[in-house]
């Protein structure tokens, strides 16, 4: 996928929506993650490192890594769906490639495949360094299924 | 297995040095989780259900609900493992199989296979009502690395 | 699950169901797989041990452990479907214990959860010597979507 | 990763290694599959679509098509180690993202993390027909252990 292509903004309305539901979420605020980029079928959330996202040597917990993937993943197949669905977790796969370190995470969600019922995200997770290095330390697939949004 | 088999706990030393590396997870303790039982290759962990953990529909976040699956699986492991050694986790899989929803979830990790390098455990998270009533919410398989300890 | 439970077989109709589905699948025949239990939600499959399904060192291949454990779960979630429809395999993951030794691979696919679009199903392969002594040599976890039958 | 890089040539002598380790699986060759390339840490097998290989609609059968992926995986892990070691799979999880229509299936291992024990590797089916139309059918991420060749 091109540079350019990777950034492509999805619609106000789709960012919107997916802002929306985000700010929904208690566990990404209450871990401290935030959309960084929502476009159509890729969205990305980072999570700045911090004693209460860590496990016992003081890395990101691969709870909170899995969590942002879980979610980047999530999100990225919902910009697909139109307004009156949305999409839930089936199951996921995850490797944990290396250390969570880095000064934050970054989650990046991708649509793979986009079926009627089914989507299937790959989802990647980048520790970052404040000067830009970047390193894989974590890579999954996604499964979600399309729902009927409740009525509200 | 039989039920009293599920509740035979582990030696002092063991559930000591279990609940040391937990006391230092600080997304465990972010989130609200505790450890009720540890048994030797089986741990539980509780995790009670409050805004701070939830998605946008208010049930637990599948991240959180990952999350504690992942670190019951990681200390059942550890419970079988000698002192000079630690495991992390390679990699797991996990179906959310119904709503992460009541009082609080209940997460399960059991070894399924022991071996010199890796072990594989299964994940089961309940949702548990404030009489009892418990539901499986998420079903998972994990795999583990024993590494050497590190110095201190 | 008791023993006696376990062994419970399916109605007649379903059974036959199974079979001739089983029948259509050319790659059973050709690894030499037989169907061995039809319950409610729970089929066994059984697959010799030959030189035609053999990796490099003479135990049984991956490839043919995982698909005789896919079959068993694609047909463990079909005893539960209408006869209107069939069952997709979505994905499945699997855990490879020990290696697939033995004079037959046993597989055991049962049903975790059974909803109106997606089944999820465990699959166990066992590595069974010709005196009964068996080994769990796979381990693994299945996801599944129902979809109406084709018109014939 | 640039066209021209996916098919570099890995060494003879690597080449070799793992021709001669794919012939005696006895699966591969009772499949009909055969090794198409040999790059460093990129392994692609071709399995022509036929009766022996198929699914109760005529399609490839997962079995048949994870079989492929898998071992796909485990030689393009082969060719970045030496000599005297050899991998094993020690888990998969695969998305059955198509029906495996077409002439031929092409799965393709590569290599996503390769560490002193552990390997992490991506795996791709594609259905392609006669005419080149190429269809994504699987994808895969596969986890390795590094172990020692065993003494001849």
């Amino acid at each position: 996928m091109a540079e350019q292509t990777q950034h492509e903004q999805a619609s106000p309305a789709v960012q919107k929506r997916i802002q929306d539901s985000f700010d929904l979420q208690g566990l990404m605020a209450h871990l401290g993650a935030r959309l960084t980029h929502i476009g159509p079928g890729r969205v990305h959330i980072v999570l700045p490192a911090r004693p209460e996202v860590t496990q016992q040597h003081g890395y990101v917990h691969a709870g909170a890594t899995s969590a942002i993937g879980d979610s980047a993943g999530g999100y990225a197949a919902l910009t697909l769906s139109d307004e009156d669905s949305e999409v839930l977790t089936v199951e996921y796969k995850i490797n944990l490639l290396a250390p969570a370190a880095g000064d934050y995470l970054e989650a990046i969600g991708t649509v793979l495949k986009s079926g009627r019922t089914l989507t299937v995200c790959q989802l990647e997770v980048y520790g970052v360094q404040g000067d830009g290095v970047r390193k894989l330390v974590a890579n999954g697939q996604q499964t979600l299924i399309r729902v009927d949004r409740p009525a509200e």
